[in-house]
């Protein structure tokens, strides 16, 4: 097949622009479902300039193209992009409008694509542009699709049916919940776009999505109960139609803006964070009232029911076991130098494999040597790849979907191993022992009903703030139950740098990451990481309601990282009691080496 | 004289209101600066309906009454305010609008004093009143005004120079500050109507409020460096106006609504949360741009320099020897069972009278005995007042202004002590011992600059929500250097609740109480309170930069109440370093039997 250059791409981009005449485009990674993770037929970025990342976007005019990225991506967009043919620039320091005023003529016209952006993301930036006479408008078609000859379709796979033993609630009564939502703010409708949150409410899963379980569709929830399913026709099967009963009716997912047409003279909610422009845009053509609202879905969905608990515990067990038989693995094998980040991440997927109900990694493994793990995102790939050296800091981050016939989950974990020969510096150990303290003080934290995740963060950075260090992300985001494994609204975080979610009240039932680090830039990083269930507490003599977490993730945490004198009694007895209950439930699915490994690194500090 | 009755008031201000065609009217504790304590003649709440408490609001309309209070106030409203005249109500359950609207007729024209509301509150109230049909009017004149035939004249004590030895900046320096941030702002002036605010502007402090050492006055600075300072003439000495010097204005304060008339065609700050309606409506009519904006000296203001930091130490010295040789005195007398709540108030304010460089105290002293310390708001009276019973918990917050030719600052101390005889129970020393370790964690805080102080709040209460209990009030508020006793915008304390300012970053040189508490109802309260300041730190290895609280606020700590072995080996060091540096500060100012009780009181634990 022939390669067509980025430059060609460029080029062609440009001629579609001049044909609409548009004066410029902008190219964000993104889908019609905001989604986090996006299909290869969206990844119009990446096809338009070889940006492998996962955040960032491209804006494009006649004779000028900028694509801009963050800090984690500096390095990364200059090994990948072109400076020949995009000029960097960096997020958030440069602004997309400024970039754009400076290269554009007064009347320019540069187009979006408003099935991939906000309706709110639009309007900022049409003010922005406003001054510097340059109209921005909506494009009937993406240029993009236009030009990219080889754009992979969709994928094609089939909706498949949750059953209600894994999703503990039927959807009938969860689309009650949503209908009574509706009846009770007085709105006739919900625009539903988001993946997972049709998954939960349909309980239907798919494989649309890289390491999240869902099926590409919109849904229109009615507040008489009834709900429109907007999807493609090969995707549906029998099962499927079966599964969602008379009051889903099933549509062809091109039919969803007819669909929309339908809602003229009603008071149709949007969630302004899923809802693309154009739904808004079509919704008020056509008539109806649009009212921003957060999905009603999104917190029904964050606060797991009994059965998705159980689904998670037994999901956590599973996962365990895979993540321990690699670490043993891993503390033979990378001390002999043979071992690099690919090849750890791939026989880290093959031991999750072996249990047979694992249907997918939940995202990118993170298989991070030497300096490497103090990119606090890093993804390791042919270019980046490099041995694990002896006698280092190794950090993994890893997850995966399983579902079984008796239980369903999602887990996130990271552990920070020293692989041999020789021993930690000081300042690893210490650092390492600081971490933990703030993950231990996460992990017993009490809290009254009524606290926000953002309330708790501190507890997480004390002991490294006491040494003047930090980490430069959230220390915990809400976690699906096979579904996505970053859920919002819960989030425990600093309140500031878009932290958003800090302020939701947690609830019972809520599954977070409890994950702070450690960063030395160009040496190490360290990241210590489990996921937590928000439980009720009894406590003699309280006032009020009381919460607390429960622990979901058991895998041993390296003892040699551990400085023990920096550990409070009460900090070794949980380490202590954390281990015996790894050991407890690890071991009947572990036998021989991996059993005996397993004892002896789950021994009383 | 005769003595109007309640009744007779409320009925002479309908017969006011049916003479402007008003159908009723609204009764705040409020002034024309939106000051926290307001003068005597500003009292129009407790003239109308004899209520004593510090918040709340009266709506009268032809037929009907209502006094609104929080919760603080439920019981003492019933004591103190007629059910025959006002009807009970209950912030926040019950809403202003939704009462109007219940009791007034569609068509109804509801009036309210223009120079007591923000514009922001009027606006809302209007919002809220319109789907009622009731019409919200500024009154001319405030109508009780006219019928309260003994109302006090504001004070006409002379305003007073606060010289740049105590101040620490010149008040030219400081309005340079303001003209700069006019000018990058693009405005032309600012209103400034706080009473705080102008004494710092203008390096000025009075007796016009009790308490607060301010002089009610209004300032329009402009971007040329000059201000206008609007002052009863009867206030101005001629050293004031040789202090302020050529580039500040001395006029009139009847002169204000015209100084505000010259403003026509200028953009003019206001801030929102201190600007009364009155200043944006005559703004406005005068065809002026009302811009709003948080009052430019209130970040510089809480920011203290090195002279306001030594003075705020030497008060602190001062006061505490005060408070060291009342709780002595309390310790000997107490346990007779001879000392009532207002004795005790009367003798530690006495205590702090000795010192020369008492100018006021800085609150009403909170004199709480038994189960009045569970009310952690609790005013002692005539009718309140109860002797401290042997054998039990007192608490006791109170606080100076003190100014010397070396030195001035602003304190505000709660000491929580046991009355013997006898000893405290299990549960007191349990309770009283994790707010002394949430008060340590506090003041050992250790955070990288961008923190805000509603961060830091779980650290004070972390050990009081393991047991369950929780306290119902912010940790730390904002102190002024000798100036209000509460000064925004930084705080900690939780994000919810209407705690403005808990995303307020945090800057060295700001002032905090430090004060956890917990409050057993009818049983007992606890609560230990110091001011802290916040200071740049070192630390080896740091990584950015980083703040700590440096404790400013020195008397002894009730060791009886403490139950040891809840500390940590950590904690105990911070109580013993604590304590000795007690002895070393307060002992050059005791002697005889003070000396003596201090050195047994603050011996290592």
């Amino acid at each position: 097949m022939l390669m067509q250059t980025h430059e060609a791409r460029l080029a062609a981009l440009r001629e579609e622009l001049k044909r609409h005449q548009y004066d410029g485009f902008i190219v964000p990674i993104s889908d019609e479902h905001m989604s986090e993770y996006v299909g290869d037929y969206a990844q119009r970025l990446g096809w338009l300039t070889g940006f492998g990342g996962s955040a960032g976007f491209a804006a494009v005019t006649l004779t000028h193209a900028a694509i801009f990225v963050d800090g984690r991506y500096t390095v990364q967009v200059r090994e990948q992009v072109s400076a020949a043919l995009f000029e960097y620039c960096s997020i958030p320091a440069d602004s997309l409008a400024g970039w754009l005023a400076k290269v554009s003529e007064n009347g320019a016209r540069i187009a979006y694509d408003p099935w991939l952006h906000t309706a709110g993301w639009a309007a900022a930036l049409e003010r922005a542009l406003a001054p510097a006479g340059i109209a921005l408008v909506a494009a009937a078609r993406n240029p993009i699709d236009a030009v990219w000859a080889d754009q992979p379709a969709p994928s094609p796979a089939p909706a498949l049916v949750h059953e209600d033993a894994l999703a503990g609630q039927s959807s009938a009564d969860k689309r009650a919940g949503v209908a009574d939502w509706l009846e009770r703010q007085g709105h006739d409708a919900v625009v539903i776009p988001a993946l997972d949150s049709i998954a939960w409410l349909l309980n239907i899963r798919g494989n649309d999505v890289s390491h999240t379980p869902v099926a590409l569709s919109y849904v229109i929830a009615h507040k008489d109960g009834h709900a429109d399913l907007f999807i493609a026709p090969e995707k549906v099967t029998p099962e499927l139609v079966q599964h969602l009963g008379n009051a889903v009716r099933v549509r062809d997912r091109s039919a969803f803006v007819a669909g929309l047409g339908e809602l003229a003279g009603k008071r149709v909610a949007v969630d302004p964070d899923f809802g693309v422009a154009a739904i808004a845009q079509t919704l008020q053509a056509a008539g109806a009232t649009v009212v921003a609202a957060q999905d009603p879905t999104i917190l029904a969905k964050a606060m797991k029911n009994p059965v998705e608990q159980a689904g998670q515990r037994d999901a956590q067990v599973r996962d365990g076991a895979a993540v321990s038989k690699f670490l043993r693995w891993l503390a033979i094998e990378a001390p002999k130098g043979t071992v690099d980040e690919l090849s750890a991440a791939a026989r880290l997927a093959a031991f999750r494999r072996e249990d047979a109900g694992l249907r997918d990694l939940s995202f990118d493994t993170i298989s991070a040597a030497a300096g490497h793990a103090a990119l606090p995102h890093y993804k390791v790939d042919e270019d980046s790849n490099i041995p694990i050296p002896p006698g280092s800091i190794y950090l993994v981050d890893s997850g995966g979907q399983y579902a079984t016939a008796t239980g369903s989950g999602t887990t996130d974990i990271t552990r920070t191993v020293w692989i041999g020969p020789g021993a930690p510096s000081a300042e690893m150990k210490d650092r390492f022992t600081r971490v933990l303290k703030g993950h231990i003080q996460i992990d017993r934290a009490v809290f009254p009903q009524g606290t926000a995740g953002g309330q708790l963060d501190v507890l997480a950075r004390q002991y490294l703030w006491e040494a003047g260090v930090d980490y430069a992300h959230g220390t915990g985001h809400g976690v699906g139950s096979f579904l996505g494994v970053h859920e919002g609204p819960q989030r425990i975080a600093k309140p500031s740098g878009g932290q958003a979610g800090t302020g939701q009240e947690l609830f019972a039932g809520m599954i977070l990451s409890n994950e702070p680090g450690y960063y030395k830039q160009g040496a190490f990083g360290i990241r210590i990481e489990n996921l937590v269930l928000v439980e009720e507490r009894e406590i003699a003599g309280a006032e009020g309601r009381w919460l607390g977490f429960e622990t979901l993730t058991f895998v041993p945490i390296d003892r040699t990282l551990i400085e023990k004198s920096l550990l409070t009694a009460d900090e070794i007895a949980w380490l202590d009691a954390y281990h015996a209950k790894v050991r407890t439930l690890l071991g009947p699915l572990l036998a021989g080496d991996d059993l005996a490994w397993l004892e002896r690194e789950t021994q009383p500090l």
